[in-house]
């Protein structure tokens, strides 16, 4: 007698009674929701669709680094227009299925999806070239800010932050567009693999470098300007949500820090709040920041924390 | 000649050599560990496997949402049960190969090894139904907690904290049955893909949200009421390890916090040992918290620290 | 009409236009790299290939628990001399890769890069005997440093701290021998699956064990002594980069700490500049350290610091 | 220098003028088919999909034999559920796109095509229990006709005669139903893995079983009775292409044989024309007919033919 | 609205009405089978392991032109031996799955199952080396027999005849050693990528080779001397099947043709019963044997026949 | 005791002995065949990577037919640049594979082995037009040849007589240009999929078409002239093998039939020599024909065996 048989035999489950007891979970939950429970079959845009969307994307951004690696350079033409083919139609059925879905609540026309999906993906792929010239700027960027960076490429091969720029760059030009949800799968896409965790509304200048990357996160509306440097578990966040006069919660209401020009922040800098850091202002790490701070000024954390810390107590 | 042959001609590797010294090497640990050299095949359950499992999981539970992109909702229940068919004996199948390798120390006979594994796939089964009832919780809160989140359906799509509580009322399930390996393994494989890392251990309540999420650890011990939210990297760890009179740790002891209902704890907090912290509480961005704290308190950085942060000085 | 159709039909995209605006911005990146245009093939190392290349040494180092699952010990040493012959030649491939790349700038002749990629592979072969010892000692430093591991099989199949310290001592020897390049890869790839960021130049004694670990930072000049243990987002990391009296960073000088045996760093903590841990310190959560700290000292944050947290005040 | 580079240096091949070249070879083609050159997407079925399509409605029609491996009996509804409803929504995608096709000449409306499409799936799901039905008999045949078979699971699992009349009832069903392309699909993959190339308009009766099988060929309009048995390279043929008065080919004329009851015929007849073999007949090994066989008659090659064979004589 | 939805709308499938009646037909198989419909696992060897098994002999047994591509000599016994070790635990499960099954008939317990199991792949085992060495004879005669042939190594790599007999000699073992089924599996694997069809029975001399191959069919009980060649589509097959004195088929009894050393047979031909061909004989291409050939004689089709083709006539 | 272990504790293999027994048997093959027995890689090309090639090839031919599903035709040419680059690189590096292997033999130095190849590559890379254009010719061949085929788009989907013969242009192009074995592994790959025997010597003129297929072999010095037609199981074959005076085989020398202009040549026909087949022939089914046949001449089995066939006698 094999295991699989001796399992089976002491093992009567009745299948049919746990499918039976999910489906009416699945019925409470829809009539909660307010749902049909007419069938209908999958709405919703898929991560795996959208992993392979992005491979494609980097590739044609940058096909001798990214790109398959037995490309020749006296191919990429061809390699790029039949990526970008490929891609803009993925593109354009997987924005089908999110308009499909929020038109839902929106009263959109199957008609008027399509018209809509087809100007995103025009868009979009107009786009691509001024996305290429801004990631370079921030390839730079990575290059001159990191000591240890011995060469352009290796910046495209290796650094997490390049990574994460590249997906965002991508993922905001859909969000400005209309396409959030997709913009959204791309960020947790980017988040999952790099650590680094981007609402695709945030506004990013050229030239932006994080290293290290483990932990940042920027929400939706922050705004950053040129030349700026972030270290990991860097929070550019919300000091709290801004309701309006009957306590309900503005969406999309300025909450997140304005960082402008050429500001560094190292690593563990907490910044919350629709807060200005000025030109050229550095943070210190660790620093928790809830006000304005001056262009060129340089906080750290107060001698008096480091002090303490390094006067030996028991644990 | 080609490049790997003239690689081939200058590199006269001894690869005998090697594997000779790599036998030495494993033989040395085998007996620094008390094991047996008489050979036998692999005797753990594999992380390939498991990842699959989890795969069949999610998409059960959800079917709709995280099951395959082209299931119809009219053959929902036929999808839900050949895939419960599948999970039930491939974890039926993993579980006999955790219990036999922990079965040597313990001295369970296969037969007894086999009963166990059939017992805790039978009960793993039957819960399903109420998990999938309590991540629906778990969902709204989601939605409930973000203001940027447009729907239940993006929640479920994109949220890594999503995920990991998913992940982690399964991996509790199967560590509260005594599958305290599989529970683990279930526990990494959601860390590596959310940066979440909750032991299979911890006991959390309904309507749970993790919002961001890279970087939180929550302890084997933790106790987690319902309605609570928490932001990336908090700690709910333990301050110190008990020890018994002999100075041995004292596994499993109450080590970690207790999180009553309704807390909130902001972005890198710090909660140690075994406090509790009393319901409706919030705990600020980057507290440091080692007492209990009472029901309704507001706990924030003190403001000397933070004024201290916006005085400018060189770093 | 499918869908297919009607979307290309509101969707003259002129794909050649685009095609032609992307190779602008390539041109004048690349002129402006003081590039040749001549065209020519990939010639950097694969992130895809090393992902495998990682897989086989994972499997080679510990056959019965990280090899393929159904694996029988006394095929080991057929499993292993098969797959190092594997490894070597395709690690023998990248780095003629990575070598023509660099010797672009180094005035490396093809022989040379070739006859320099051999030497790089006997000596990564030879040490791998090496390498499993001390990773032993690893293994059992996690083990005995968690009392929450049952085994050290659990800790090989479980823990990201372990992975991590696999990659990097195999990542480290490749660095040593000069290739920079495909360290810094297996380093990144390490990153991405771990959250544990360690530079490959870092070097590390024996018996090291990094508990949780998303969010670890440990830079390139670090010197790490035995039986050392960090948690999850300890940051090991410089002040300032150095710069010599141009003025321009002096690369590669020591400017990350130097951690003496015997220390532990619970989480969070931040450690900066080329100071000295001395042997058998703790560093408590969170703290800041920016100067020396003696052998055995116990640092913690300050009792005004909790207090001030434990008030509770509006946030 | 690496052979890839080598290579490419002594290869300057003008992909640009081959690419023209074959455009113009394809306008060229376009043009004569009196095609239009406006750009479209494929719109033909796919190999591919069909080939997946087949395992699937092999492993719903025998479940336990021909389905996945881990399959449990207990489950077979699940799996039949869940797999049927995959099959049907891809033929009907398949569908679509040959009724698409097929529509530019038959003046038919995108509605019309996905009605008629959606006729065409219903039908041929409700035919599948007879189909199963039938072809239990075709497996008895097969069982009983051939003294080496040791059991109905053997036949099943390994006769390629029993494969392709699994492939050829259902192609069969689609060929009634009007889905021409998508039938002769099928019968071609089944003849690229069986040897055996039966029209998909062929009419075959019950307990219908083919030995060896490589080579025989069935005609579109041939029909075959009950309890027929049939050897390898038998040809079912027509003799001629019977013509209208104006001398045009009449498409889908009877010219092929009618094959009654219980007819056995050896490897490598020939059959031609619409002619009618009587029931119970016996073909010999090589035969050549071209005229009516009566019922019960047993034809073989003249003695003085297997005589002068067997004189020797020099070749 | 999509495509999908629109079918979906016009396709009110009752998928659960197919699922029963399907049920009912095989309910209705099983009990005219006699078979118990209590639920079970699927207990019969898998195609997809066995083409995978044929891949990892043909590479044990020619590792530098079957196997890996990228496997280097030095390397070839630890490849060897680590395939091997795969091969023999794989043939094991599979043969387990076919002593279990046909136990059902021969009441053998799964304990003598198991060790009949243990007993042929020890058997299979030993018989590798005499396999490869018989199979060199194989493959100089193919070499040799065919003035087309540039080397020994386009002989192994590209003829299907040496394909074939490969597979049959493997499977010829097995069948010798009790595993029918798992050897007709083989068979019929290879019928299908070769076009040839031999029975796993048949006794096959050294230097054996097949020509194109096509469509040839050699029977159980054939048995074929040293040196013999033949050609596409030679049947060697049954005139009748015997019968005992009740009727019934004699299963196993010899009824395929003796064919001594040296023969050789052309396309086409027909040699049918347990006849013998005398030792260098040559039958002509397309003849018809029933009766025994004297040793060195040359048959061929009678002049008159050739005779009667070259004299034109209508079709 | 699971399954695995019981058949390993019954399973004592001596892998080492039967690793070492094969060794032996390649040793003395290796010295048998005058070979070094010092250690090199695989010098052979692969039959999975000619696979792939001939995929791509068929899509750059066909690229709305054959290409991928998803491709549009405005991005025609994108996709077939790319792949264009991706097969003539593909196939440099197997050219250089054969070249190198034949080299041992023709005293080739590795430059002038990579100067022929780049030199091939580049007139296969030329010929590719050409080649489409006389496909084109093949398709409308089979189109009108079949009274079945409903349009030029089925032809090219589903006949393998077509398929055949786009696989054997190619081979034969290589052929020519003397990558004899790369030619040869396609001619193989192509009959193992259509069962369609072509050696790539063989010259086909345009407007070739075979219908059915499976069993026809065409031989290495045959000559077919435009717009011949030829059926399943066919015959162009040698009768002898020509030898000069010493007897030894003249490899080459023009052994099979020429087939002029317009030739029909109807199911199992055998054609044996260098004889001609004059044009507008018709040679009937199963006919056998070693001597000239003059132009128009309709050739057909004599009456007198349709006859006797009809007469019934037992068999």
């Amino acid at each position: 007698m094999t295991r699989h048989d001796d399992l089976a035999h002491t093992l009567p489950l009745d299948i049919g009674q746990i499918v039976a007891e999910l489906r009416d979970a699945r019925t409470d939950w829809r009539l909660a929701q307010g749902r049909s429970l007419e069938p209908r079959g999958r709405d919703l845009p898929s991560r795996e669709v959208l992993r392979g969307l992005m491979v494609d994307l980097h590739g044609l951004l940058f096909p001798m680094r990214l790109g398959p690696p037995d490309l020749r350079q006296d191919a990429e033409d061809f390699y790029i227009g039949s990526t970008l083919d490929r891609v803009l139609h993925t593109l354009g059925e997987q924005l089908q299925l999110e308009l499909q879905h929020s038109a839902r609540h929106a009263h959109l026309s199957p008609r008027e999806a399509q018209s809509r999906a087809a100007h995103i993906v025009r868009a979009f792929a107009a786009s691509l070239p001024a996305t290429r010239r801004i990631l370079d700027t921030d390839v730079l960027a990575a290059y001159h800010g990191d000591p240890a960076a011995h060469s352009v490429d290796e910046v495209l091969l290796c650094y997490p932050g390049v990574h994460a720029i590249i997906n965002h760059r991508l993922a905001h030009t859909l969000y400005s567009l209309g396409a959030t949800l997709l913009a959204r799968l791309i960020a947790e896409l980017s988040h999952a693999t790099t650590g680094i965790d981007i609402h695709p509304g945030a506004t990013i200048g050229a030239s932006f470098f994080i290293d290290h990357g483990t932990g940042v996160v920027i929400g939706e509306t922050a705004v950053i300007g040129q030349r700026v440097r972030i270290y990991q578990a860097v929070t550019l966040g919300a000091k709290r949500f801004p309701t309006d006069e009957t306590g309900q919660l503005k969406k999309g209401a300025p909450r997140h820090p304005v960082i402008e020009d050429d500001v560094v922040i190292y690593a563990g800098a907490t910044v919350l709040g629709r807060i200005t850091i000025g030109a050229g202002a550095t943070l210190g790490g660790n620093v928790w920041v809830t006000h304005n701070v001056p262009a060129g000024a340089q906080l750290a954390l107060s001698h008096s924390q480091d002090a303490a810390a390094t006067s030996p107590e028991p644990i």
